[in-house]
């Protein structure tokens, strides 16, 4: 398949030519094959008209939990202590495959309708996940968040599951789909687990060549119980036992010491900034210009709907300036809109080790249109001011992820909402909570 | 016109009936004529099916500049003053009778369809505002913003641009297409205007009964500076001279303090919140606890849309709730989303004098639907959650207001988008920034 954009305005994420206009783009497969002002010669499968829209990488949610969204809303207004114990566990209990295949989808689609392209999961029945990741067409880094909870003495990889679920799943679908699918060695966090999972983990990603991805210091409590416990900061824990070594994802870093962010910043971690639930759950803020002068990678994630509870990340953008502007822009600086727009997507690219988030020949073809010429959208003074503080999922009329347009004018092209919406409201409802 | 909504499901913001399922609420003329289970007697010239949507009171933006929709994103990432003083300032001294048209009819656009019914709106060139207003269908209170920055002791009444202003868009527009628009009178703000122009106000204001509406303690800066000059607070000092005796609209209230929140309690003057503008200019965050502990109504607003950039108030309802939260949730208890539903129609209601902004027998008909079966509000475990945490302008569906269907299924019933978006584009646009 190939196809040919036209007219096109674009904000590329490439350092070398940032904005093009009236330029060309053409995809051939799943790769960018040029960029320019010039028509390029040869037939195209397709050519879309740009005029009136605007060309961004698609979107990189770089932490989620995708089959959460079962759970929008599911015990709002709940501190996270009563939310988890009392809603969000007993759900999760009763999860089987079928159930996180329906959210799984549901959850993709919101995400493809606002401008996703590839995201960093974590969740259990991990398989099943892929499955349904690769038949929506964006890219998923996969992982399983190995917890262990039991005593460091009886630890063995043939016995704690989450070691199995890691094997199963880096064999079966680590690159599948052409790449499409990458798998993440992961441990959940460091106060769900203790040394001798580190440890394997850790080796583990190391024999097999993966990336890391761990919820790291999100909030004050799991921060400073580590400290009491350890002596040391979970990021500095994790790094005693090689869990940083091949980079990856930290996911949330609210609470993170200058040493912590200097460390992960050597290891070619990226933090990855959740704002929406870090105010919905009361975690805090993290300090963005403070992550970036250590020389952190930033980008931004939705985690999981239950603490959202939207998977949009235009929304999560806004947020992010707003917030971060207001607590510290007045001491360290202003995050522009640009630098805003490269975490959503660069950033996010580069978090999970793929060649895309920039519009560049050659690079994976993830690419959106958004729609400039909606009310809200409407002067535009400024591209990106109005894609960060005014733009919404609505705007997006093309989704194309690895050179495939997989939703377009309000239609999904690899997904049946209809039957998802089914399987959710006649199976995964009721199987979960007694009804719908 | 007669209208009859069958199988509703409605959260009406009356204390009496919070919640309605498979109701039938009907609407004759302007107003609400019955709210029940039974399907009422008599025909209708239209019966509209609410099945998998919500009804709501439409929005009230209870304090916005809505001309300034020409100026979204323009200046973004400056400070306050430079935002002013190098940007904003000079667009609006440009701008003329035929902009403040366009403008205004432009982002009365985007309020409607994001199902906004009725607003508070602050801004020169108001007899311009009132037409358009009328013309559009929805709800205003409307005012001019006093200013007056001359000697004291040189200020006439006659001479007074916005003495003249009030008076002559009180004679002509108060009371209006049968109360569609009520004028209100106002003064811009303590720290630009003096004691002459407060008397003149309150006293203009009392005789012609006309409530208020003032930016109050916006900011730290504007706060201080007035303790400074008078030894009293912008509330304190405004009271002096007796511009609250009849209620109306607190702008902002970022810095009050408890006195001052009880003061305005006492006068019944509402505190508009506006958390987005107040986030982007830096300003903080007014702490609706505690202005709720004194006892005041709070409603929100969405400002102006040069610091939001939006006019969205779910995304008002969302950054309210977050922030709020965030910051004073554990001491002071989380503002639930029906509270923050409440703020954004009934409070906001009661904020401008208007009987409305409750699904109610005998209530303006300010009434929108809410689609809930896209992707990004199902599954539903919490209505309210839903709307707060996870609903978006394009949920909406339609919006009737004061009885006329004004939006329906993305199409603009009294407004011509493309007429105004020329007039922005061809006129406006060149006409302030010399260029498009």
């Amino acid at each position: 398949m190939s196809v040919l954009f036209t007219n096109v305005t674009a904000l590329t994420m490439d350092a070398a030519q940032p904005v093009l206009k009236d330029a060309c783009v053409a995809v051939e497969g799943t790769k960018i094959a040029s960029v320019g002002t010039e028509r390029p010669a040869g037939e195209f499968d397709r050519v879309i008209d740009c005029t009136g829209k605007v060309m961004l990488p698609g979107f990189v949610n770089a932490h989620t939990h995708v089959p959460m969204t079962l759970m929008r809303g599911y015990g709002g207004g709940c501190d996270l202590q009563h939310w988890l114990h009392d809603y969000i566990f007993p759900a999760e209990a009763k999860l089987d495959e079928r159930c996180v295949a329906a959210g799984a989808a549901l959850g993709l689609a919101e995400m493809i309708a606002s401008g996703t392209t590839c995201i960093a999961d974590m969740y259990m029945k991990t398989e099943t996940i892929a499955r349904t990741v690769l038949e929506a067409g964006i890219s998923a880094n996969l992982s399983c968040g190995g917890v262990y909870f039991g005593e460091p003495a009886d630890f063995s990889p043939e016995t704690c599951g989450d070691c199995r679920n890691q094997t199963a799943l880096t064999e079966e679908w680590h690159g599948a789909g052409d790449g499409q699918i990458r798998v993440d060695a992961s441990i959940h966090a460091e106060y769900t687990s203790t040394a001798p999972l580190w440890q394997w983990m850790a080796d583990y990603a190391q024999k097999h060549g993966l990336r890391m991805h761990v919820h790291v210091s999100e909030t004050r409590s799991e921060h400073e119980k580590c400290l009491e416990k350890y002596g040391q900061t979970p990021a500095q824990i994790l790094d005693q036992y090689g869990v940083w070594q091949n980079g990856g994802i930290a996911a949330h870093c609210v609470y993170l010491s200058g040493g912590d962010a200097q460390l992960l910043a050597q290891r070619g971690v990226t933090a990855v900034h959740n704002p929406v639930s870090n105010l919905k759950l009361m975690s805090g803020v993290s300090p963005l210009f403070f992550l970036r002068e250590c020389g952190m990678n930033i980008a931004l994630g939705t985690d999981g709907v239950a603490s959202n509870n939207s998977h949009n990340l235009f929304e999560e953008m806004k947020v992010a300036a707003l917030v971060q502007n207001y607590s510290f822009g007045e001491d360290h600086g202003q995050l522009s809109a640009a630098d805003i727009l490269a975490m959503a997507t660069a950033n996010g690219a580069r978090a999970l080790g793929r060649d895309a988030g920039v519009i560049a020949t050659g690079k994976i073809a993830d690419l959106i249109l958004v729609d400039f010429t909606g009310e809200n959208l409407f002067p535009c003074h400024d591209i990106a001011e109005n894609l960060v503080y005014s733009a919404a999922p609505s705007n997006v009329v093309m989704n194309m992820a690895r050179g495939k347009i997989i939703y377009e004018n309000g239609q999904f092209l690899t997904l049946d909402l209809e039957r998802i919406r089914a399987e959710v409201e006649h199976y995964a409802l009721p199987h979960i909570f007694g009804g719908t």
